[in-house]
């Protein structure tokens, strides 16, 4: 097979086969293929697009490019969730106790934050001590003695993935459904999961800003995941104001503790996205007939203390300082706060999701480029929500900070981000859609 | 200027600055950017497509990618023709000795064959001891002693040209009409030309099989020529069947020294296309005032011996053996001869050129690849040419080969290109259009 007559192939608009593609993945995987050609492959791929077919191949042979996970001989089902990036979503925290908590394992691989939105290891790694870089044997034996565990993406899994996203993301291929879709799902699936939950998020804050864009996404991850034998349901979730009242990544735990404690409150719509994430969690993980019937399961474990108690196990598994749990003055804190105050009364009308995410990166808790380092302890405390009321002078949100300049460069970028008006606006429906594969 | 905003401006169909494409020209001759992104580049070039404005930008910038030869020292005006690619084409050979002793000069820097065309090169290179491969100062020596010389790309004209080409080819990125544009023409203004004659093939044995192709191909070179204010006329001529009647680098200096001593006989085809190029040159040369007027004068030319004597010249200056030229029979000839026998009575309805050019490849005259060595001896004769009528067992044509295993190859590949049927076929114009710049 002559690597240049796939490309003209795809370039031509036509359909390449299993084996074709199989050929790509395996032959750039292996170095035996140059970034070169592999890099005109991929733009002819966005430009021309993939058929569902090959999307599904390509996922398939970026899966089996490293080791799948097998979990067979640890007792349950293995369900995980992902998310395709946000402001603020810090489910991920939440979930992995609950589910793990209600005897559904949750083994999950997850990233790193990059430009305005966060990432769960980031988060993580704001508890002192907290590893997330642990090899796969202990991944495995943390799972099967809590149920849960959280690790980043190792050159194990999914080895073509790696190689493959960081030359599409200097040769100007990322936004593609199904070179997304691939990417997402050859890491989720080669964690050896039964099904898997995806939050394909919408909106202002999202990679994807049109719920078209986010539906025809969820669709073809849902169906890719179908067509390899896994349980698979697709929420389109809101992303037009950051989730919950904390972005940064220490101050982000700070909520989830707090939420796991049962003190939902001014965190309402991290709590109800919470919720339906673990119901259909349940729910593909068979341990409840219906997805409300795993909703009211995940709610009863959070009062019951259970959620809460299954985070300290993560945390203690996993070499973290279980004290910043208890005292959450324990955590990384910034050296000053201040307020930005609303500039006029009324209603929020807005708060430009991109915007805030892209203030926390400023203030250094994120980062433009994979080498940044991240300052834990900086980020935003938002005290107004969209469709809340507020008076001129009153603080919209706090700056939690450590450096002046970045402050004052955040603080323009924040102010510009909040929208007050006369009306109330109307109310966004939080969950937009669901799209549930034929399986579940 | 990041390198991946402009892939994805084009990628997203959108038109880049001249400032913009001289960054990527001059970037990627420095080797500043990598491979991988120019691919990726050039792929969404070719589906997206470059404006008129963008191809000349490309063209300038390739071009200024090294040295522009400047002939103003020498005297008279200086004019080049291209050819996009044939089988038996080989006018080159026969219009710069015409054109230079017309009093034109004719700097000539040609390219080899690949695949089922021929190249210029290879067919001097048939001639003991000629040297295309020749310094810029000494082509220079030689243009201004006999007002013509031919010679090999150097690395130091449009150097642009090499990497991109060299890149184009591994990727799929060949058969775009601007970069074919911004190839040719940047390599061919480097040789410090006033006027260029094109001649775009069109046909079975074309690389453009369609006429429409070509023709957009021929408007976009005149156009991208003359906003660099260079004398432009493009021809669309008809590569249905192969030109004249050899095909096979010695066979086809045999053919032009026949031309050149005014033995036309059976090569009515190639003496048309090279009295009309000529008049064309001797037009854009201010020369002529009427392309017709330089044909008669071409024709002239080659009837007193003028065209012969200046041949002589050119193959004394680049080392050749002249001799060669006195007696064709010391040119270098195949050991075996055999004819390819008419398998019914009729017409020679049609001669499938591609085929021909292949069949010319097995025998070892022509590549597949850069790297293949070529068999200046092997070809084929053709007697009877399209529309031309035949007995069965008659010989259409006479291959010479050195080697029986690629002989019986060739022989099949020849007897599938040849067509013959009961009608005389309808003639074709060998010359099928015309664009003339607005400065002609």
């Amino acid at each position: 097979m002559l690597f240049v007559e796939l490309i003209r192939k795809k370039r031509d608009g036509k359909e390449l086969s299993r084996e074709e593609i199989d050929f790509i993945v395996s032959g750039y995987t292996r170095s035996e293929i140059p970034d070169y050609q592999v890099s005109s492959f991929l733009m002819a791929a966005f430009l021309r697009g993939l058929s569902r077919e090959e999307t599904a191949a390509l996922t398939n042979a970026m899966l089996n490019s490293g080791k799948v996970l097998d979990f067979s001989a640890i007792p349950g089902s293995k369900v995980d969730k992902h998310s395709t990036g946000g402001v603020g979503d810090k489910t991920s925290l939440l979930l992995a106790p609950i589910v793990a908590a209600g005897g559904v394992n949750v083994p999950m691989v997850s990233g790193r934050g990059l430009g305005h939105t966060g990432g769960t290891l980031d988060k993580l790694e704001a508890i002192p001590g907290f590893n997330v870089q642990l090899p796969l044997d202990e991944f495995r034996r943390i799972l099967s003695r809590i149920g849960c565990a959280m690790i980043g993406q190792t050159a194990e899994l999914a080895p073509a993935d790696k190689k493959l996203y960081a030359l599409r993301d200097v040769t100007a291929t990322v936004e593609s459904p199904s070179l997304i879709c691939a990417s997402i799902m050859s890491k989720k699936l080669a964690e050896g999961v039964d099904g898997l939950v995806l939050d394909v998020k919408t909106g202002s804050g999202a990679f994807m800003k049109k719920t078209a864009a986010s539906e025809f996404l969820a669709r073809l991850m849902v169906e890719t995941g179908e067509s390899m034998g896994k349980k698979m349901v697709a929420l389109i979730t809101d992303m037009n104001q950051p989730l919950g009242r904390c972005i940064g990544n220490a101050l982000e735990v700070v909520e989830c503790v707090n939420v796991l404690s049962g003190r939902f409150d001014g965190s309402e719509d991290l709590v109800e996205l919470t919720l339906e994430l673990c119901g259909w969690m349940f729910f593909l993980g068979r341990r409840c007939a219906s997805k409300d019937e795993g909703r009211s399961l995940a709610l009863e474990i959070i009062l019951s203390g259970k959620a809460l108690d299954k985070f300290h196990e993560l945390v203690i598994e996993q070499g973290g300082d279980v004290r910043c749990i208890d005292d959450l003055a324990l955590l990384p804190s910034a050296a000053y706060r201040e307020d930005i105050p609303a500039p006029a009364s009324g209603f929020v009308s807005s708060i430009e999701c991109e915007r805030m995410g892209m203030a926390a990166v400023i203030l250094g808790g994120g980062r433009i480029t994979k080498e940044d380092a991240i300052d834990p302890a900086v980020g935003i405390v938002l005290h107004k929500k969209v469709g809340e009321t507020v008076s001129a002078g009153e603080a919209l949100c706090t700056v939690h900070y450590n450096c002046v300049e970045r402050f004052a460069q955040a603080r323009a970028v924040i102010a510009a981000a909040y929208s007050i008006g006369a009306q109330k606006p109307e109310a966004r429906a939080l969950i937009q859609k669901v799209i549930q594969g034929s399986y579940v």
